[in-house]
């Protein structure tokens, strides 16, 4: 409501060219909250004339919050004399960020606005894959030394903290640049002024490695609530620090991309209204298409089946069962395996945890075989039978498929849980085992074991 | 690996009586990984043994850690007077957290170590709703007046830092507790002694109100990267703060709350290994149940029309095809389903989008349509017919297959979408709506239309 209400007024004061009461009410407002105005308001040129009415403290902020594609027409509409001003206003980790998604020919013009040293930092951050705590870490820390006083440590904060990313956590060094010792300004603002910093630092600080994966370092920062962590080299120098924002855009990054997996689509992580129809087409069709030709195996099986099922007495009440049959059975790996995929990108669940899951789940199963069994054999005898009036479940027919379903479940359970796992160890994504191919892999299972057991204790 | 070390080192200290090196190498550790020793590794016993022997600064940091079964198991065997040191060391978001999982009588026992002023608060903690801030706040927070001087600020800090869960940001109030101001640690170490907080502080700073939503408040936190929030009340008055690693926490929850039900599972937030195969039972036997019972709609419909279809000449090979059929349809369902209650549960998408993201899979709907459509054309005519021998499959048969594929695919596309949205509008949890269901409610539509369509163009 109160948003609203902002935008109304940003888009009057700007219709009516009242620049300089618009510039006041900027500066009140939350750069994420400015960045969405311009990018839901105004078109491509009312938002470079914007940006430019920015104040100059919050232009390279709002230009962090805008999408990629946004940030890709701003450079383009840039003097050099603008970018770099927006460059040399921006944290080093801000910047690698915007280049990973820009074009060659932006990515050279930024570097080129970059000041030398800043280049070859931003060439070094590059360098790091992908999905490592490199590619998070900013180099814009406090460093401090074990022999400062506290109120050494203060002056330097004060001198060197306004480009810092954050100045609460600083990182004792000895003079190879290794990290010895963390101390944050809490410690420093109850302690003595004349106290040495080697006194009040923590030792053995938790840190991290260059090329950890960025989950696990999403993991850490939310077991341990730190606000910052430091990133270590292999010599165990300090490299850089991630701040606890990072981390949070991280988890619900990887969240998003297990959900999208388990649905069957190609992780995408930008948001879905500026996702193109062909781009969302482009990352579902392949998927429809695999488990289309996957269920066709299952239509093949019960074609095979479906002759010698139809001999038997009770055949055309076994085949309208196999929807059931099947989809109990997806539910039920599902259920599991989504369960210890879950498990595992919390960082609970470990590949040496799969007998015990197993044990859990044989154990799970076999109570929901009971259940389900139970219930579809009186579902079938009571009231198909009773209601329905389809006299042809009897109750060998009933106790046949009951048991098939019973046996299913277990079944399903014991796979679900453990492809994650498997996966896992092979290095693949175990979010992939979780949902469409269980399903694939338990339908085709239970069909056959259905058939088999319906022909050998009824035929 | 490094873990590993130290938890053998750890047991090797303990078994050996060692306790004064033991406690050395306690200070050095998390208390995060103190609890997690002291749960894996120890019996209920001993873990009460070790837990007394751990340094009183780290008691109460540990005590937080763990789960809440050994909390009440370990709160049980406590002297009145450990209790009460334990939770006069806590913070008080922290005691409500405890005591919202104990049983009543230990509830009581908790109150009564409370110091008398902390129990008013526990209580009014208590009153908040389990989903709204309130539940999540800790009164515990640095609040300063406008006209006070920087190192006026600074010895407030010092005096009544110690006990308050994040200094760092700092609450401008006026007389009457209102909150007119927000500064922050970094803004007063960067500023003159002299300069008063009023001539520093921002103004409007963002807040919550206390029975906000906790997602949208956890959403707040990624979007403006704050490390703390204030919350007001009607009136104004700044009643407590929330600090990131709590909205961490509600994300990561919430993430897993909405796959578990996307999955078919009642939500649970005790970890996977801590969770007993009855509770497991419980969580996703309900719902087995009731998609099994859905199912069999599906075998009825299928019933229903089994006669009809195998009257047509090419009925088995129909038959054969449902399925697939079924199969793909729930498949588009889910991807546009499980996309949009992503999208709602990153405050990316409202109710008021409503239409834009019907257009946008309407679209994606058509492109997908074709794609499977002609896919499935190729696929019976050529691999099935040519491949297989099926001969069956005239041209005429695999275009009505192919044209029923077409339709469902994008009637559940349309469906997929807007559902998740109208339950949020109906205040329901659009994650109920994101799978199971959608795959049932499109599987009779699809089966439907399917038997519909064979009749009437091949009859």
């Amino acid at each position: 409501m109160e948003q609203e209400k902002t935008t109304e007024k940003l888009l009057e004061l700007y219709k009516n060219r009242r620049f300089a009461d618009l510039r006041m009410l900027l500066l009140d407002m939350e750069s994420a909250d400015i960045a969405a105005f311009a990018e839901e308001e105004l078109d491509e040129k009312e938002r470079l004339f914007f940006f430019r009415l920015l104040p100059k403290e919050l232009a390279s902020d709002v230009f962090v919050e805008f999408d990629s594609d946004t940030q890709e027409e701003l450079i383009k509409a840039f003097t050099d004399k603008e970018l770099k001003a927006v460059i040399d206003d921006m944290f080093l980790d801000d910047t690698v960020d915007i280049i990973d998604e820009m074009p060659a020919n932006v990515v050279k013009r930024i570097l080129l606005a970059a000041d030398p040293d800043e280049r070859k930092t931003i060439n070094e951050l590059l360098e790091y894959p992908d999905d490592s705590a490199g590619s998070l870490m900013t180099p814009e820390f406090v460093s401090l030394s074990a022999n400062m006083t506290v109120s050494d440590a203060f002056d330097k904060i004060r001198r060197t903290g306004v480009n810092k990313e954050t100045i609460y956590t600083c990182y004792v060094t000895d003079i190879r640049k290794r990290l010895i010792g963390v101390v944050t300004v809490k410690d420093l603002l109850l302690a003595d002024k004349e106290t040495l910093i080697e006194d009040i630092m923590t030792t053995n600080p938790v840190s991290i490695e260059t090329l950890e994966d960025k989950e696990d370092v999403a993991l850490k920062f939310q077991k341990y609530a730190y606000l910052a962590l430091p990133v270590i080299d292999k010599e165990g120098c300090i490299v850089g620090i991630i701040t606890v924002d990072d981390a949070v855009d991280v988890l619900q990054e990887e969240a998003t991309e297990d959900i999208q997996i388990m649905a069957a689509i190609t992780p995408d992580d930008k948001p879905y209204l500026k996702t193109s129809p062909f781009k969302i087409w482009l990352n579902r069709a392949p998927w429809l298409l695999i488990l289309m030709v996957s269920a066709t195996f299952t239509g093949l099986i019960l074609n095979t089946y479906e002759s010698a099922l139809s001999a038997l007495g009770a055949g055309t009440l076994l085949i309208a069962c196999v929807p059931m049959l099947m989809d109990s059975g997806g539910n039920a790996g599902s259920q599991a395996s989504v369960t210890v995929t879950r498990g595992i990108a919390l960082g609970e669940l470990k590949f040496k945890d799969i007998f015990r899951v197993q044990w859990k789940e044989l154990r799970v199963g076999v109570l929901l075989a009971l259940t389900l069994g139970a219930a579809c054999f009186a579902k079938l005898l009571l009231i198909d039978n009773l209601l329905f009036g389809y006299s042809g479940y009897t109750a060998e027919v009933a106790f046949v498929i009951s048991l098939c379903l019973a046996i299913t479940v277990v079944l399903a359970k014991f796979v679900g849980c453990s492809l994650p796992l498997l996966a896992k160890k092979c290095k693949l994504d175990p979010a992939v085992m979780a949902s469409p191919f269980i399903t694939t892999i338990v339908d085709a299972l239970s069909l056959i074991l259905f058939c088999n057991v319906a022909i050998a204790l009824l035929g």
